[in-house]
């Protein structure tokens, strides 16, 4: 009788092997006027460098170096991010890619998907809408490769919390923002395997407090009407993130709109770093509890960095 | 009878070895996809996370750390970042700053002044202001170090190419933004040391076309009325400054507003890097003439990055 294989689901080392010649290795950044000013030891994982401008290629190749070679093109559903992710990572194995994004989406990210060679398929912004969208490309054929929700989106996500542990052995804590959770489970996860012990903590807009209102309640919540500037953490926690999280009693903070705003603009004014406001909201609840995070180095990963320019631009006016 | 020492002016290379400690060996950036968007094979030296946010930082630490101990304190003029850089390298010394600033500079870059510890002297924004206003302040007993036409000052800049130099051995070519003209200056004495014959290119807003103006006329010319965005660029070249320029024929680009802000957008979009308008002039430049730098791997010196924060959030708004 043949030996049945056993499944063993991937862990984020799996992952970086397979996808570290893909990928970049992000670098990290300190600054010695914010740390003197929060009175903290803050060390930020740069992931607006990664390819696409998000931690989410990371996932993406992750899972697409996983699809035969007759795939015949993968689908998703994402409010950007991912999605763009998706496009270029397929592009690079020749796969068509089928994104569906909600209508309210960042135009500099439906942009993107369309730049990377996706196909955009615009629904209304709610979860059901997302979800059956991606069932219609699904029922066409087309290989599901959800943002969060998927054994090696999280493990390929984990891989931030390797190249991190790595990089800076001294770290005592790490934070990272929570959407659908593919990148604080594949943390959670890495953090397990290299550093058993060492603090993780998920940060989440209090207009998308899915994830907090989950770990309360000890079950994932299923009422969510996201509503934050955050764009890309307005997904909800995901069935296999919310597990991951929930047994390794990851704690969530929650941080308002403005707090979020105050600490994009630190990161802009002292790191030069164009981060988009999902990727501030791990500073925010850092700065939000200090008292939690004196005397410990604290690493705080900057999640993307896709804003709309042309937005940003309409603040500048010329001046003599 | 004692030998008499031969004054020798410090080179880019000695400014180097006595600031190296002191300042960031900036990282240089490169991005797959803006080069093919562009056909071009660009390389960009990261000023903009040089301490205080500029290469300022180079030759204010090196102009400071040749001054006595008993030094009563320095002071300047500046449209910012030469004022914030003075001041930060002086607070290091433990030397007060006094800074003339003009009444248009970037409020953002008054306030950086004196968070690093200096005294703000607002004047109105001509040339003959600013430098009235220094006068007044060597006449209290200041030493005075001005912000580019000073021998110290452009080695101290020049180190940016020494260092980028050392990066990229593979390039063809460099270039940077003039206002003063102690950066391009300074660059220049350091590829004639250590890289005669690298082409070397200077890019100034055609709303201050005083160094192009000067190279034309084959003397500095006198008649400055800056308008531009590019607040770091609005002052009139140095006399050293422009010796130096003229001696090594190195040619000035010049650029419209339009093409900074499209070259701003661009490192914002695609490097992440939050860049201030001066600090995107040399990539407009290559932009504006791309057939001169096709099959050149050219170094652009990204040369600061500090903006108005506030004004650019005030283009956010809270979205549902």
């Amino acid at each position: 009788m043949p030996e049945i294989p056993v499944h063993r689901r991937a862990t984020p080392a799996d992952a970086l092997d397979a996808i570290a010649g893909r990928i970049a290795r992000t670098p990290v950044m300190t600054s010695t006027t914010l740390n003197r000013l929060t009175g903290l030891d803050l060390v930020f994982k740069c992931e607006q460098l990664q390819k696409t401008g998000s931690f989410k290629f990371r996932g993406a190749s992750y899972a697409v170096s996983r699809l035969p070679h007759d795939c015949p093109g993968v689908a998703t559903h994402s409010s950007g991010n991912h999605g763009a992710a998706l496009a270029a990572a397929a592009a690079l194995r020749g796969f068509s890619a089928d994104v569906v994004m909600p209508e309210n989406a960042v135009e500099a990210k439906i942009e993107a998907v369309r730049a990377y060679g996706g196909r955009v398929h615009l629904c209304k912004p709610t979860q059901a809408d997302r979800e059956n969208g991606l069932n219609e490309l699904i029922e066409r054929g087309l290989a599901a490769i959800p943002p969060y929700d998927h054994d090696d989106i999280i493990a390929g996500q984990g891989t931030v919390a390797v190249e991190l542990l790595a990089q800076r052995p001294d770290l005592d804590c790490l934070v990272a923002p929570i959407g659908g959770g593919g990148l604080l489970a594949g943390m959670t996860l890495a953090v397990g395997q290299h550093r058993p012990g060492l603090r993780v903590i998920g940060a989440e807009p209090s207009g998308a407090d899915d994830a907090a209102r989950s770990r309360t309640a000890g079950r994932r919540v299923a009422e969510h009407h996201p509503e934050t500037l955050a764009d890309g953490l307005r997904a909800l926690i995901g069935v296999r993130n919310f597990a991951i999280i929930q047994a390794n009693d990851i704690p969530i903070l929650t941080v308002t709109e403005q707090q979020i705003i105050d600490a994009m603009a630190l990161v802009w004014r002292h790191l030069k770093q164009l981060v988009e406001p999902s990727g501030a909201v791990p500073l925010a609840a850092v700065l939000a509890h200090p008292e939690s995070f004196r005397g410990v180095c604290t690493g705080i990963v900057l999640s993307g960095g896709n804003l709309d320019i042309r937005q940003l631009l309409s603040s500048l006016e010329p001046s003599g």
